[in-house]
């Protein structure tokens, strides 16, 4: 005895985190975004309603967790258990932004490790597999048990900046902060160039700031994962002008452009300053140079084959344009 | 080899859902409550930090979480997640108000049953027990796999109307809708007095109210678990009023007082609305005819019976000043 | 390489609890039930053994646990185990009539709560899915993190008696117990009428029942999920007709009908008992004026929807015979 | 704050399947059992009430589970619930016989294996612990993750057969059938003699039984592990004195005695049946040949062993009386 | 939306284990074995990577667990946390031998279960299902909650000994130790012929070695399920001719050949030693006289039909060349 | 009724990995090593036996598990079950040398994350807690859901360079690759300095080496956690001198010195290496030029603390000496 039919189907929602980022992921797979309703009631509840069958599909789940970062989570949560119990084949989510990816250790004694907790929590609820992008540390993939494809943002940013001619020995690929050397050193190895750190005297300020590398008379490429209030791009900045920089643009993955951001960079030398759009911020705390590239299709694809069961790894390495 | 101390140790930690009656609860265990910071960084993420050593104590949390229910719950995770990294021996919480609660079952087709999805959450936080307060529905204990004590707010509102003389049968207890006919009925024996019910022909159009059972001439005690906005309370009184009744006045567990509530209530002819603080709720959203019993006495005898691993079932049936 | 064969498969089983409720089910989906036998050694230990494959099948499992309720539930339980280590692809427990499903909560200190004990057995033991029948309280469904599909007889009950032309004002729904409201809300707003409300001044004591609810000159509907020693509806049945009601009729989701039911039901003034062959019974214990209708189609179309991966939600809503 | 008494506590409970020997148990230990209740309604379910605190106690649930197997199951599982959820400190179960142990494995294909699935089916409910006698096969142990303790009968058969003079070359240790050759060599080993074993040249035909070893002109003591309908003693007992035994005795760890035994055992030429009290079983189905032996103070010592943190290694080869 | 392609498929991957037999299994299911690499550090760590995708693949891992045990062990269990992590539909492990097998009960008191926890190793690191051979004890089977297919090797060897008219009277087969005679009545069945043991008076001392059963004048196939040392053998083999054996043969499902089983065996009068080459050994610890025959077409069958989703049973009864 | 002896009580006991370390534990604690024996049979597999009871105790199991690495994790997780089914309390492992730390992301596509499987193990296994020592990315922490204690030797190699006067601007400490930044950072605020980076231009091509961050004239203290094979040091050296250092030593908190390191580092211009006992190595691969200091009190004090219930926040900050 068969069932009528055994074609496999899948079906892509949009939390409210990001829409704009969810529909153009959906236009890269051929699909219209499923329908479904997150309302918040008067006493700050949520309450979902799928308005359509999911019996039998693999659904896929995009949300951004930046600001209002719990309901933006609890609005996942939610919606993961919602699918579950609806009868959804798999579960599949996608975090162009990880929220609370920094709490990722016990920085000092009694902390939490937030960023476990919530691939505790996306896993209990019921996901079965994670589409993410740039992750502030690449452990987090071992804080889950179930699947997780991290795709990276330095080829697209390596793209952007290829195309404008920025590459070799009058450019340095400059890490802001001590950490996060590893990812200046793979976009420095696409742009053909050296790589250069700021640090500080004393942990924690920025005035004993100083530069460790080569960065005289050089166009400083800043790259850190997150751009949260650009205390991080403009101190760094004051650096390496001090220290003899021709010129300094900065890159980011993930835009949160929290207040006072756009105001402290409006007021800075940086010349541009690049994120892609994993957050979905109001115009109104864009800065005034700010370039926006899109990660969508990267995570279209990423969705893509996924679904038909092809590998991901052409999309690690790839710049865009040139993914298939 | 034995060790130095093994005195067995407790300490009570307040998220900020409702400080105040985290320290009525921590004076009722003749102790203060433990030190522990909760920020919210620009970009929305709460940062938990624990002052005070908690390795090898039995720790309690006490955290209401009404809106904003996402950050509540999501702080109150965290610092479960913190405590258990920190060597907590186990991790108790007191949820004077259990957030979700309402959403324990599929209404309609493909809804989440969030507050199973809460209970799994907690749990796997890492939370050993639940001590709570008059649950929306008695079944949400079986939501649980770790034990969950749920004391009724019903004696002490018992212990409210019997100190006015508000018994026997020139009263009558009234449900405001279909549902909570139970909760009704056990006020009702406190009170030596029957039942009434306001139910409404076409559902969810309160025009279409009317009573079940006698209340002509009576004055009616509504009773209800939750005061959301005030409108089930504000329709039923009318329907009330409409069938003859002589008074109405209006008891709720949790008192969440959202707006409009304020405004509905003060245009309304019910004449006493009494809450317990389950719910802390800045004064501006108190209603005028607005009185307020704590549960501070009835959680921390809970948590002292508790600690000291005595029966809590005194606490389920008897009057406020007679629990010892 | 890819296999000889991609069909999906499903077969259903019966276990001991209600052959000919299986029988029917597999019917409606047009196929015979699968080969299995299920001893009880002379020790009163059960010995399972299916006697076809079901390796890479989804695997339906039909138990009705009434009485003997723990040997028909360890007959599913380890029916469960034996298709888990046999391979079946999934296993669904169809669970006409769920056993301990009213031990829902803790009454009273130190109870257990059976009816998730059950849930998690059932779960444990390696069930993927439940689909069941008006459970008792429909919490239940948030005992399980697998889904549950809980059917409705409601609708049953409302063809029944609208073919009898039971409708509007000349009768009234009775829930002969202060529990159960909203049941018979549901089945009121079925037949256009209104509902009444058997209480009892003293708990427990039916001498001193009296009605909430207008049921003079009326028939008076009466419904409940379990009809057990018929109790219930006999002292209801009795405060009705005292109270002025014209006449009574009863049904009841699943007719338990336990010793001595029949005794006394066959003494009393009820005209009509209707149940659902939810529970298979022996005849000698049913009561003269028993009318049986079948959940046979509503729950084979179930399966057969689940099977097919199509929305069940049409099943909670309409009348038999209009299902699809 | 230290809580007011941290004084360590344990209560045993018993529950239906063999209250005798609990209380012979609970004797050793010097208690009394604690209070419950275990009734079956009308309709078959149990209820369990637990009518004193065991909040923070270590608590000793004693139940055999013979026939009514799984009615007795149930019973243990449910009780287990109830302890778990009225926060005993531990669940520690004493399953002096371990109905299900004999299906350890898939003998034919699509078998479950129900004493794995009883070994989850006790985890999950919640026991911390199991303590049990003289398991079907050792391996049993390995389908729990918690600790079990699996005491020996051998010893107490030595003593009964030392005390009465039956060691050396007049008697042989006989296994009635080709597995559980293992438990004839370890009584052997006491008794100071050699081995032989009852096989059948067809399986599970006993016309076809002959003996492996030499039993000519000695007296034959069987031994095996179960004694359910007496059939394999019977059977092995007729061969060996085919084969020119002089005299054939028996014992067995738990005499479940189901019917036919008495009349089967009657007839034989069995000298002597020796069983412990591990299971009880009414009178009238008693062997007019039995001795009954207790494993009383055995389990009691292991329960206070247990208790008091004590290795119970001293358990496992000593005789009764020289335990301590 | 449908996916592009739906064609289930499947990969076989060998890990270090027993390539040579991993490849014959890999042949008769018509694939070629999948790409990876499995490397030792210099500090003796393990890297694996696998060489082409396997997301959406039922994937089979051939791994014999013999010396090197634990880094056999490690490179499966690594190699399944990789294929999990890269995909895998299912991830499911065919070990060929079992090691640890016989640590399957805690024989003194504060032992582990070895085989346990491997069970629980395997099944935590992500396999799905186990497909073995041979194993110790039948009951480790229900050390896994996964489906287990054990297959044996008793049809092999009745093959082999058949095609040499070892049938009937004069022959005898011989279990070498007072356990194992359920596998030595599985041979006997096959060849007609009936059983002996080899018991010793003093445990673990193979002076006081004497025969149960009949073995004068008769040829004995002594037949074990792992050949280790070869002492076991070569001390029954003496008793066996001591007491008047005719001639002496052996076969073991596992040829561990643990030193110094070649210089044993060599000077042994065991005329020939079959085993199967469910485990690689180097030529050079050959003994002169040992016959290997293979147990790849029987594997190589369950993983098809594992595969093609049909019964495994035929495999379990039917001699070799007549298996489909 | 009470135990006789509420006294809490644990042991230490030692594998084989570094049981001079392991007894430098206990004698801190002010205990000696647990009686247990770890054999190798001649199969390889491992055969653990403990000689104490442990029933009731806090058992710290200490185990570093460098090569032979795979032996060294099953001792340990032998021994964690063991220890869970021999009734200890506590499990609790300290790990001087965390194995496969370094494998904790999937640097290319279909790798396994290693580290993450064997925190998964230690937890499945029964572990209750880990005590370890600088781990090679402090996000493994988060790999677990039970508490880690991650104590560093940054302390102890500040004090060995302090004690010689090795602070101030004629130092600086240097990570010799681009990763690693944040340890060089730690060790440079006690030693007063600033840092510098080996990178290289080509990856994993030491020729292309270079400096960045200013070491002319100056004595470089490179700091790495894991010293394997010693080329890192070497061509950091290389590159180093070439740039203008005054003069390199080398300090490492694990030296593992895997073979060729004595050869590579003997041969080489580091004028001194140090590093910790986590690893215990044969005296022969040690190079002529090391320095071992003693981790032993650190860790020692550690679990006396976590035994004590006492924070164990000095212990990660404080010099030796100045622990208590």
């Amino acid at each position: 005895m068969s069932n009528e039919s055994i074609e496999n189907k899948f079906k892509i929602f949009s939390l409210n985190g990001n829409v704009p980022l969810a529909e153009k992921i959906a236009e890269v797979c051929g699909v219209s975004l499923g329908k479904s309703t997150v309302k918040h009631f008067s006493d700050g509840e949520i309450a979902i309603n799928i308005e359509e069958t999911v019996r039998g599909y693999d659904v896929y789940l995009v949300q951004s967790t930046n600001d209002p970062v719990n309901d933006n989570y609890m609005e996942l949560l939610i919606m993961i258990d919602a699918m579950k119990r609806a009868s959804a084949k798999t579960v599949n989510v996608v975090l162009p932004y990880y929220g609370y990816a920094r709490q990722d250790r016990t920085a000092k004694p009694h902390e939490p490790i937030t960023a476990k907790l919530i691939a505790n929590l996306l896993t209990d609820a019921g996901a079965n597999r994670i589409l993410t992008l740039d992750l502030h540390t690449v452990q987090v993939q071992g804080f889950f048990d179930i699947p997780v494809d991290n795709l990276f943002t330095m080829p697209l940013f390596a793209h952007y900046y290829r195309k404008r001619g920025m590459v070799g020995e009058d450019y340095v690929v400059v890490s802001p902060k001590n950490s996060g050397v590893t990812r200046a050193r793979s976009l420095a190895e696409y742009l053909d160039t050296t790589i250069a750190i700021v640090d500080e005297e004393e942990a924690d300020n920025p005035e004993t700031g100083y530069v460790i590398g080569d960065v005289k008379g050089k166009t400083c490429i800043m790259v850190d994962d997150i751009l949260n209030t650009g205390i991080v791009f403009v101190e760094a900045s004051k650096t390496l002008m001090k220290e003899g920089a021709k010129e300094v643009v900065a890159c980011a993955s993930h835009g949160l452009l929290s207040t006072p951001a756009k105001e402290l960079l409006d007021q800075t030398e940086i010349k541009d300053i690049c994120v892609t759009d994993s957050v979905s911020v109001p115009e109104e705390r864009h800065p005034d140079k700010l370039s926006i590239i899109s990660c969508g299709e990267l995570l279209g694809l990423g969705v893509k084959r996924i679904y038909n069961n092809q590998s991901v790894s052409p999309l690690f390495t790839m710049e865009p344009k040139n993914y298939e």
